[in-house]
């Protein structure tokens, strides 16, 4: 029977497998009464009712009744409590900069544009500015497949078709508006993209003319707009997008990957159906290559501020300086307010995967969240789809459902999205391609094809999280330098850009 | 210079065709300081700052400054006021059971289902639970028509794999949970579906188990569920769903075409992209259309609760009982409450384009829509996705935006759907084919290609909109029976599918 224990002072011990009905894991106390999945948790001593109960050395809830030795612990004996509240901003600061290790510099091939960015793909996009349009982007994109017309142009990665389901009968303000707007903009202007045509039906609250003039002259040679009512309908717009690629494709193959330094990557942190072991193999694993990363001088977006939330004080005591804090602070009180004022709460999650996986409370799952982050200072956090201007570690602020985090993380300038799943994902995104990074042996083995590297070996064959951050950091340079990732070579990603609706739909 | 002017009483001309500056198209007053497009207002006779303006002989608001006889009437002039809100629930009930007209019986060919529905089109419908499986049923329906697996089965009318961007980040319950919920088994259900099949990740909110429990045993033989997790991978799902449908197919081909009285079908009605002519062309000859259809027995679902906002008293006096007129006030609350609560207002319509159009408020905008619902009595009301147990008119809950609105009346068993526009749309749905009326002649030439049905010539041509309603009704009565409407053969309505989401993305 194998368990793990995180921390020397926890009060629970992790099953590597499966313990059957009777099983004693820890050799000693009552038999289990009826059988426990592998990844879940069982108690190391009699736990009090009323007792704050921990792992990975922290606190995760608290005893609903009294726990007797050997038993599982689950929703069913523990609860999510209050927040610590007690963060001192900045008090682990200086020890988050001894976490920036010093290393020899390295570069990926990338293609360095106009604006001094750098793409790790070179593609074109199209883009509906609203649900109206996007039959005809998708149509063209096929068109263009099927017609072969990228064949003779070995340095355009692609094209894709970035469709959604808004644009329309929404208010033309307010944080939906906002969203969207940044969404389309960041990815029609991302170092990622060679070409971008937005095309609108014509009469949208999403105005591709109001949205170019909002955001000025930036990469307006790379924009193309055109709208369905002007073009005569569904026929006539495809061939129109399909003219205006043909034409634009000699120029979009013009570009060429060159050595760039790793501070010009932008790593994007994503996890999606975790399980227990999320927090102790891959998601440990990757901060430690976002450590790397950021001792190169890259940026790492970590994200999905309702996973991380309960674990928020971990980030406030190594924000770089008092207004990173209280921009953190106020996404987490504007958080309670939004999930409040739709009558849920921030407590909602873990799902019913992330529970069947073995996560009891928000706050278990969420200190395995934050763990992407690796260990250096908070240098930055930034709203959803907004570009960040620092290097080092930043937050956005995003849901922590995949597709909406991920499209706001690749608005805001990521080149590359690195993504942790215990449950199984068949996440894709574009035009900056996913990396997923199993948490165990046997979803590795079961999904091979869609993951990229398996973390399960940290436990299954005792991998240090030191060798296991260097392999996920030698797979980040080789994908950012053109090699492709699963998801890319099962072609994921167009259905899987979805900007973040937040308002009325009228 | 053509002007039309639509009740005796109306203080404003409407424009059939633009007029330059220096212009008088009434021959009397000032000339025109500016050129003005066709579908825009202007004043009959010198209206004072603060009087009612009148258009169809009903307000539409009031002057914001004195507006001199000839002047343009529009949004610098013209705006919203107070709601009449002295609606007399019932008071034309006598006079709206004498507009349903008594018809000879007369059929359509359509696919009978066990559930003694009728369905006009015989598919096979991919669901995705969650965004998560959304490239997977793609890719099968796409494989499924790549290998021509169709071909052999004439009796098949095609398959629809219908994505949306929610079903997971969401709460697991409210009115968000119950829309979607709605949605998709009222998709999987409908009698336009042959078999369907559900495909989620795995861990998804949205659990397809709880779904059908919730809806019990209805339609389970035509019901298919499996999981990404399960089957392992995105490779291995594709594969999975192609050999169910495989499967399946010979005996979803046993279906067959039977004539089925006009009473099995359920109409729904649509407006998108409205200008100056949609509520003097193709809203009231749909009107008409649907007074012969409720005449027939036919359920006709009129929906788009902010675009009717300001003229609900018409339908409250045309309410079946007091139950129906409260139902109809209690979702008018609802939409006040909800676009409250999201910093906005009712009043944020019309749309840019609408405004380009000529409708200048609302109100303007709402009394053209309702004119799609005819003149018969209002017999039920239900909520969005909700399946109508009434014949004859009923009122469906739903946003103004077509995808979202269509998305629900198609949920509801809409077989048939039927939607005018005037600035033009390439709206198409699926398992349900939409037919589309131009207002306008311009807009029919311009969009030929998208475009069913021309009503401009009710203007153009004095085509009487009693012959244009009998017009629409053999269209419908065509399309019923198998032939293909415009956006079918475009191939449009796969993205089209939009759910109403409803709530915070966590
Ligand atoms: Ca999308
Ligand atoms: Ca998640
Ligand atoms: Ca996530
Ligand atoms: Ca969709
Ligand atoms: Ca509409």
């Amino acid at each position: 029977m194998k368990i793990i224990v995180l921390a020397p002072a926890d009060d629970v011990a992790i099953l590597t497998e499966r313990a059957a009905a009777g099983d004693r894991p820890l050799g000693s106390g009552l038999p289990l009464s009826a059988a426990v999945p592998a990844g879940h948790k069982i108690a190391r001593h009699a736990i009090e009712c009323g007792s704050p109960v921990h792992k990975f050395g922290q606190v995760i809830g608290y005893a609903t009744e009294d726990i007797p030795v050997g038993a599982h612990v689950h929703s069913h004996n523990l609860a999510f409590g209050a927040h610590a509240g007690d963060a001192e901003a900045g008090a682990d600061l200086d020890q988050a900069r001894k976490a920036v290790p010093e290393l020899q510099p390295r570069t990926f091939e990338g293609y360095r544009r106009a604006d001094g960015r750098v793409g790790t793909r070179n593609m074109i996009a199209l883009l509906a500015t609203v649900n109206c349009s996007a039959t005809v982007i998708r149509r063209a994109a096929d068109e263009i497949e099927r017609r072969g017309l990228l064949d003779a142009y070995p340095n355009v990665d692609g094209i894709v078709a970035l469709t959604h389901g808004t644009g329309c009968g929404m208010a033309a303000d307010g944080p939906g508006w906002s969203n969207l707007q940044r969404v389309l903009w960041g990815h029609a202007t991302h170092p990622n993209v060679g070409a971008a045509i937005f095309v609108g039906l014509g009469c949208e609250v999403m105005q591709i003319a109001r949205m170019k003039s909002m955001f000025g002259a930036a990469g307006e040679e790379r924009f193309h707009g055109l709208t369905i009512q002007e073009s005569g309908g569904t026929r006539a717009t495809v061939e129109r997008i399909v003219a205006r690629v043909t034409e634009m494709l000699p120029e979009i193959d013009t570009a060429r990957r060159s050595p760039s330094p790793l501070s010009d990557l932008v790593v994007a942190l994503q996890c999606g159906g975790s399980d227990g072991y999320s927090g102790i193999t891959a998601n440990p694993a990757l901060g430690v290559a976002s450590d790397y990363l950021v001792g190169h001088g890259a940026t790492v977006i970590l994200s999905e501020t309702p996973e991380i939330y309960g674990a928020e004080q971990l980030l406030l005591r190594r924000a770089a300086d008092a207004k990173v804090a209280a921009a953190l602070t106020e996404r987490i009180r504007w958080w309670e307010d939004y999930t409040s004022s739709h009558g849920g709460s921030m407590d909602n999650n873990p799902s019913p995967g992330n529970k069947a996986g073995g996560l009891t409370t928000i706050l278990e799952k969420s200190l395995g969240a934050v763990a992407k982050g690796g260990a250096t200072p908070l240098n930055e956090v930034v709203g959803y789809g907004e570009r960040p201007t620092a290097r080092g570690l930043v937050f956005m602020d995003t849901p922590g459902y995949d597709p909406v985090s991920v499209t706001g993380q690749v608005a805001g300038g990521a080149q590359i999205v690195v993504f942790t799943t215990g449950r199984g994902s068949a996440f894709g995104s574009k035009p900056a391609p996913t990396l997923k990074l199993a948490t165990n042996d046997r979803l590795y083995n079961t999904m091979i094809e869609d993951m990229d590297l398996n973390c399960g070996d940290v436990i299954s064959a005792g991998v240090s999280l030191a060798d296991k951050g260097a392999e996920i950091l030698d797979l980040i340079v080789a994908t950012a330098s053109g090699k492709h990732s699963k998801s890319e070579r099962l072609g994921l990603g167009d259905n899987e850009f979805v900007p973040w609706q937040i308002g009325a739909v009228m």
